[in-house]
């Protein structure tokens, strides 16, 4: 037995990566790896020199066909079950982190059908409020809409479904049984939609010209790309290349930001308010006193406050550094830490408010992938799938 | 154990109709309901007097409905495996003729998707070209244009795929292992695409003003009706109701017309000498010689030939009933028999392809849902699935 458990729709226990990079058969990003990127970008971004984005599954070939002048496109989604939290935030800014670096093309998938199926309680009606209301706060992350491709699958199902069938084709019920951890009560929605989820990282060989399909996601679902990489070779396209990324702990150091611990979660709608209240609540690694703390310093390792700056708050290798050994000496107490996060997380979400409500329908339109390619041109090409 | 075996991709054995109510837990079509659509039609159609629509399920309901001017709508469907033969043809030829009664629309699903998942060996190209093929055939039976609409499912999925997420969220492996005889070793497209034939059963009232969904089709189709007709209660919409055909017989007296058979089919494009090489050498009730069947008569009962006069090649009963005294008598010999049959075949094979021939791209195009119906004004009706 485990004592934690990974999987597209849970995560609990105390996560062990270098555990789960065993279990999940992917390679941990080295420092070889990270030289790599460092030879291509000219820097490593700081969610790879932090250890956030760790795993991978061959981002060597991504990165060496790059130098020589073969593209990937980018692939990455959210599953629109609700409002988005921070944590849901943190894959999809590195994504568009690499699309500037790569000056590619990124499919932004939204899964209302798999929220739909998966929830007995959700009716499409309220799916479909999540959906825009989740691009919405996706496009205000700053991506490039000349080069950004929304794909909501209710309404772009005719860009996918080809290439689902052809994936399906090749996946049996053992398969996702064995994988997802299916069962006999399992509906053949879910036991189909893993053909759905793979469906974009085949689509861009039928758009561009490019070489590799690379996706940036948290690593609870890499078991579809699993698939989808078994289900590349038989269908003779190439295999999707992935980048992991842990999970944003939740504030009560939760295994992970979750909207099914409310109080656990830092909304992208949240106010300054609501936001010190959350914050001031979190789990630390301080010391139950003043006093103690003083004498014998926090613990920033296990600290929840301290994540938040590794993870998205604090841009400064050498400030975020001064900040552990601050803590460590007992120099920083929680309340002035939680109270500077408090100023930068609220400051992050009052612009991404503002920007978010600057988007107009007229901008989600431009960036809707029926509005920008046009099906029949890739008919033809869907009819050279196996 | 049962000596006959009937699912939507097999039929085998001796198939006993009578039986095959009771397993099915259908409703045979009484003399009470034949007097039924006498009252409402003012005739019982061919198919229906000779016990060739056999049996249903709520048929009652639409016809008291109609009668009283709620209308249903029909659908029926072709899966486009191959070149289609007569067999194929004769629940479309009746559809045809319930669309003329009824003076409603009707819907015909190509089930693309389905054939190449259900083929190993079959490509997307190969489907397609049979796809086209096939809708020229079917539009060649002489369906009303204006109230037909055609649905490939590769190509507008986009009308089907709400309501079949919406089914398939209340469809578990268990039903369809049971209903269908899937095993683990079956792809995950098959377990969905239940979902996906269910479909057009409920999409007609998000088209128009319509109270039933009527599905003039071959028995072995049932399951997926009733499979449908569970899941209707669950999204609160009608059920879909049925008509059921037996299976048109092969000529070697094979329990069905089957394209693994070629010798035992007449396909829709066999030119005169093919037709009467095939039905020369078919099966009869004749005796082995002239002499035996002068002295004792022939058995119409079991010959495929009379069969066929009384499926598709004999409108008047008077000269049906004749035919088969004169058999009997040893009056009427096989190759004359044959013969008359030869003429009546080829002509109508005649007929139809120079029909066929005629068809235009444009009048496919014409056909087409995505043609006639604009997806945007279903998709605010499609929110009020469940």
């Amino acid at each position: 037995m485990e004592d934690f458990e990974v999987t597209p729709w849970k995560a609990s226990g105390d996560i062990n990566y270098e555990k789960l990079i065993k279990k999940f058969g992917v390679s941990p990003i080295t420092d070889s790896m990270k030289q790599l990127i460092k030879d291509v970008f000219g820097e490593i971004p700081l969610e790879v020199r932090r250890g956030i984005f760790f795993s991978h599954r061959d981002l060597d070939k991504v990165l060496k066909d790059f130098k020589e002048g073969r593209k990937p496109y980018l692939y990455t989604g959210r599953g629109p079950s609700g409002p988005m939290h921070i944590g849901h935030a943190l894959p999809l800014i590195f994504t568009r982190k690499l699309q500037e670096k790569f000056d590619t093309f990124v499919l932004l998938q939204f899964t209302s059908d798999e929220k739909f199926l998966y929830n007995p309680e959700l009716g499409p009606e309220q799916v479909y409020n999540y959906t825009f209301d989740n691009i919405r706060d996706v496009l205000a992350l700053g991506f490039d809409p000349d080069k950004t491709y929304v794909i909501e699958d209710f309404r772009h199902i005719k860009y996918l479904y080809q290439i689902a069938v052809s994936v399906a084709k090749r996946i049996t019920y053992s398969i996702v049984r064995a994988v997802f951890g299916f069962t006999n009560e399992t509906n053949i929605g879910m036991l189909f939609f893993a053909s759905i989820q793979a469906a974009p990282a085949f689509l861009g060989y039928f758009m561009d010209d490019v070489y590799n399909c690379l996706i940036p996601a948290a690593i609870d679902q890499d078991p579809y790309w699993r698939v989808a990489r078994d289900v590349a070779v038989k269908i003779k396209l190439p295999k999707p290349t992935q980048i992991h990324g842990k999970l944003l702990p939740g504030l009560k150091k939760d295994v992970k930001m979750s909207s099914s611990v409310p109080e656990s979660a830092i909304y992208l709608s949240d106010d300054r308010k609501r936001v010190k209240k959350k914050l001031m609540n979190a789990f630390t690694g301080g010391q139950p006193t003043v006093e103690l703390q003083r004498k014998k310093g926090g613990n920033p390792s296990i600290c929840v406050v301290f994540d938040y700056y590794k993870f998205l708050f604090e841009e400064d290798d050498k400030a975020l550094k001064e900040r552990y050994e601050r803590c460590r000496a007992g120099e920083l107490l929680c309340g002035e830490c939680k109270m500077d996060l408090v100023d930068r997380v609220s400051r992050f979400l009052e612009n991404h408010q503002k920007t978010k409500a600057s988007i107009k329908d007229k901008d989600i339109e431009r960036v809707m992938i029926d509005n920008k390619i046009d099906l029949h041109s890739l008919v033809n090409e869907f009819k050279m799938l196996r």
